[in-house]
């Protein structure tokens, strides 16, 4: 049930979803992505989600195997996005569901009760009715809208959207979309954590695109 | 454990191997996939393997919703390619696995002990290793090759193939590629079952399809 109070396990997954980078397979500084995100988590990125929509299965498999050692031993959580067979499989802490994925409540159902489950949505109602379906975390966005993709129109949500679906959830939330060291203090203010993908893999000095956010977020450790 | 004697469970998911029918999302009937499903089930077909490789999770879990009432009503099992997440969220009785995908243990050692695994090999050595993964069936192919696809060669591996890597493995084993009424009787005399997908799903009357295939096979019931 959704509900304005956290409690002691999500109050420590609200801690745990301060910064989550989301991975390419092949970032733009020309390292690779296990030395990119080892860097990452040194630099306190707190959960990393892996993330490749054109690989196989098999590969997506490869890819969080190489990277949940060092994951772990950073102490960051570990999720897959869209499949939560590639993360069950491989050993991660949850999954990441889109609106094209699997219902959430279909998957709280087939997974073991402390299995992360994580939905997007940019909607109050949404966010309160994928709380109550069994997510334990929501992903709200775009914040700030994409950047220069032709066809798509701006759909940039706001900080305080962020704000109204976590609240109306009762569970927490990561913004993501646009978010760099410039904007990001109001999501933080909002309560929120963050999600990057581009900001982190396309930037030349990854470890150094982290501490920027956390710093502009003051929420640097 | 591989082994050349087959176990009671064993011996009974053999039978319930006898014909499988892959779908395609638009039967060239042009009747729906349901329609279509259920009318094979009622001509003997046994399983059912539901596979969409261009459907996001959410449409793949839709089809398999859809169509599993049917398929337990007509008492035949219903396994999904690729995705055992989609699989289990939709309360079907197993995934198949092909080479792209997640590997055969890794899978084993997330899901129940009752959910079967399918397995492609063409090669006796993997589908004894497969087996000894926890594979509970194999798919083999292509028996009679891929018809008139430009730029693949023909790999067809023919019915002694089928019969020896199931004969490695120890498990059952479908024959799938190319099969028709005419050359069904040699990959039956192999002591395995069949999977039909274009022979089935593009044809104008699926039913007779799958009739005339058990027909061929002397084991329609």
């Amino acid at each position: 049930m959704s509900g304005a109070v956290l409690r002691g396990p999500q109050q420590d997954l609200r801690a745990r979803l301060r910064l989550m980078v989301l991975t390419h397979p092949t970032p733009a500084c020309g390292r690779s992505l296990p030395a990119v995100i080892a860097e990452c988590i040194e630099a306190g990125a707190t959960a990393i989600q892996v993330r490749d929509k054109t690989a196989p299965a098999a590969g997506l498999y490869e890819t969080t195997r190489r990277l949940a050692p060092l994951i772990r031993a950073g102490g960051a959580l570990l999720v897959v996005n869209d499949r939560f067979d590639v993360a069950l499989a491989a050993g991660a802490d949850g999954v990441h569901l889109g609106p094209d994925d699997l219902p959430v409540a279909a998957v709280r159902a087939s997974v073991p009760a402390d299995f992360l489950i994580g939905a997007s949505t940019d909607d109050p109602s949404a966010g309160r009715r994928l709380a109550a379906a069994g997510a334990d975390y929501l992903g709200v966005g775009a914040v700030y809208g994409t950047r220069s993709k032709p066809g798509l129109e701006d759909e940039a949500v706001g900080p305080g959207r962020v704000e109204a679906v976590m609240k109306a959830a009762g569970i927490p939330a990561l913004g993501i979309g646009g978010i760099t060291p410039r904007n990001v203090a109001e999501v933080a203010r909002a309560g929120a954590g963050i999600a990057v993908l581009g900001a982190v893999m396309h930037a030349p000095d990854p470890a150094g695109a982290v501490r920027a956010l956390l710093d502009a977020m003051e929420l640097r450790r």
